[in-house]
C-alpha cells in the first residue's frame, strides 16, 4: 500500500489504512471487488483552501470587473457596484436571485472550450490574497496522497464538488489525476450551436438543475456514477447527505471530515453549507454518524506540502 | 494493436485501422494524446439489436402487465389496456404525456437499488421474440471487438443511449466492460429518503431532462464527459448531433453510422429519431459529413457471434 507520509500517527491515519486494509484482502469478511470500490471527495475546504473567498467566487469577481470596467451600465448595476466593493451584504440586498443572475452573466455566451481556455489563463495569473502563491498551489498535501493510496487501492475516485463542475474540470487532471469526467458538480445549462460547419456548446446564464450541496450531492452521485459510493470525505455542511449516503450501505464504508483547526498553517473556522444556513454543523453530524474527524492541525504533518505552509 | 476478427476487409475497417493508426502515432501530425481520446458510441441498433422493438420496451411492458394483473384500476386505464394489447397508436391517441407517464410509473417508487434488481432478474428470464435468446446475447459482435480495440488504444469508452441509463448499467459492466459512470442516458429523477437510518434513493415517475436523443445527447457528453469526443458511432437519426459534435471539433475524428441492411442476420430498416419523426435521416446526414456508414451485410463476418447468427 502506498505511504501516506504527511500523514501523523494517530487515529484518523489509523482508520484510513485499516479500512483500506479491510476492503482490499481478499477472502476476509469485509473485503469489497474493485468495481465496487468507488470513492467520492469534495473539493472547496477538502481538497484545495476555500478561504477566505471560494476559489471560484475570486474568478468570477475577477470577470465581473473587467466586465464592468468594459460595460459602464453593467458597472452601475447595484449588484456589481456591491459585489465589486466587496459587499456581500449588499449585493445579497436584492435576492438571491439577481445576485446569482450577475454571477452566472459572467460566463454566459462563452463557448465551453472558452470557458476552459479563460479559467486556465485566470488560475495561471491569479494569486492567493493570503499565501500569495497560485490557488492550484493551495491543495491539501495528505489529501492527494489519500486519492493516490485510494487509487493504488483500486478505488475509482471522484470529485464531487459544489463548485462549477467545468470550472473544477479545467485543473482536475493536473491537480488529482483522473479525467474531466470524474468531476461531478454544479453545470450551467448548454446550447447546442452550429457555427461554420462547427459544433459549440454555449453557456447560458442558467443553472442546469440545483446547486450541487446537500442531498442534491448525494442524487447527483447516483445520476452520474451509477453506484453508492463507500468512502467519502468532506469538510462542510453541505457534504452531509453525500456522507450519510456512503456511509448507510451494505458494504464496509468510511466517512472523513476535514476539520479546519489550524490557524496558523491555514485557517480556523466552521465550514457552513453554502445553501442552507440552517444545515446541522457538520462535527455535529460526525459525532452522531460516526464518521472519522481529520484535524488538520494534530493529523497532518504539513498542509500545502514542503515549503508551501507558513 | 488488436484484432477486429470479425469484420470483413473493406472501407469501413480500413477507416476505422487507419484512424486509429493515425491517432496512436507519436510524433505524427494526427497524434492525440491519450487524455483526448474520448469515444462514444449509441446502444440501441448500434451496440445491441432494437428491434422489433427497443429491449426496454419488453421491460416495461412486463412490468406493466405485472402491475395491471395485480390492480384492476390500473388494468382498465386506456392506455394501459391498448399498450398490453400491442396498440401503440391508440395508446398514444391521448397524447404524448399520458402515455409517457404510464410508463414512467411502472417503475416509480422503487430505490435505485431495487430496479437495478429487477432489471436483472428481468435479463435473466426473458428471451428476443424471434432469435429466441437472452437479450444481452444480441450485441454486436464486431462493435464488442471494436470497443476492446478502442480500449486498447487507450480510448476511454462511454456509451451514450437514449434508453434508460440505470436500465443500461445494470447490464453495461457484463456487456461492454467499463464502470456504470461511463454510461449517460435517459434519467428519471430521484428522492433522498432516510428510512431507518439508512439512505435510500427512489425513483420518481419524471424524467429527468430531456429524453438523451439528438442535441440532448451532445449536450449530455459535454455535461458528464467535459470534453469533445474524436469517435462516435451511431445507427439513428437520434445519433447527428452526437456524431456532428465529435466529428467538428479540432482533433482527427472518426464518426462512424451501423447500416442495418441485414434482414436475413439481423433486420433491414431504417432507423427514425425516436423523438423527432421529421429528423434527417441517418445515412443522409452521413453523406453529408462524410462519415463512415459500416454495412451489417457486407462488413460484418457475423452479427452475433459464432453460432447466434440465424
Amino acid at each position: 500500500m502506498a505511504e501516506l507520509a504527511s500523514w501523523n500517527d494517530g487515529p484518523a491515519k489509523t482508520a484510513v489504512l485499516e479500512f483500506l486494509e479491510r476492503v482490499t484482502t481478499g477472502g476476509s469478511a469485509g473485503f469489497v471487488p474493485p468495481p465496487a470500490r468507488v470513492a467520492v471527495l469534495d473539493n472547496d475546504g477538502t481538497l484545495w483552501c476555500e478561504r477566505p473567498n471560494y476559489v471560484q467566487a475570486y474568478f468570477i469577481l475577477d470577470r465581473l470587473r473587467e466586465q464592468a470596467a468594459a460595460d459602464p451600465d453593467l458597472a452601475a448595476d447595484p449588484v456589481v457596484e456591491a459585489l465589486l466593493a466587496g459587499d456581500l451584504e449588499r449585493a445579497a440586498a436584492g435576492g438571491q436571485s439577481a445576485l446569482v443572475g450577475v454571477l452566472l452573466r459572467t460566463h454566459a455566451g462563452m463557448t465551453t472550450d472558452e470557458f476552459i481556455a479563460s479559467a486556465t489563463r485566470w488560475f495561471e495569473a491569479a494569486r492567493h490574497p493570503r499565501f500569495g502563491v497560485p490557488y492550484t498551489e493551495l491543495t491539501y498535501r495528505p489529501m492527494i496522497e489519500l486519492i493516490d493510496v485510494l487509487r493504488a487501492c483500486e478505488f475509482r475516485v471522484f470529485i464531487v464538488t459544489g463548485g462549477g463542475v467545468e470550472f473544477v474540470r479545467a485543473v482536475s487532471e493536473d491537480l488529482y489525476g483522473g479525467a474531466p469526467a470524474d468531476v461531478v458538480g454544479t453545470a450551467v445549462e448548454l446550447s447546442f450551436e452550429r457555427r461554420d460547419g462547427r459544433i459549440e456548446l454555449v453557456r447560458l446564464p442558467r443553472l442546469l438543475g440545483s446547486p450541487n450541496e446537500g442531498e442534491p450531492k448525494a442524487l447527483a452521485i447516483q445520476q452520474h456514477i451509477g453506484r453508492r459510493p463507500i468512502f467519502a470525505a468532506g469538510n462542510s455542511a453541505g457534504d452531509r447527505e453525500m456522507l450519510e449516503h456512503a456511509t448507510s450501505g451494505p458494504l464496509p464504508s468510511l466517512g472523513i471530515v476535514v476539520d479546519h483547526d489550524d490557524e496558523v498553517r491555514e485557517y480556523a473556522y466552521e465550514s457552513l453549507s453554502a445553501t442552507d444556513p440552517n444545515a446541522e454543523p457538520i462535527l455535529s453530524s460526525a459525532a452522531r454518524f460516526g464518521w472519522t474527524v481529520v484535524s488538520m492541525k494534530r493529523d497532518w504533518a504539513t498542509v500545502f506540502g514542503a515549503g508551501l505552509d507558513p
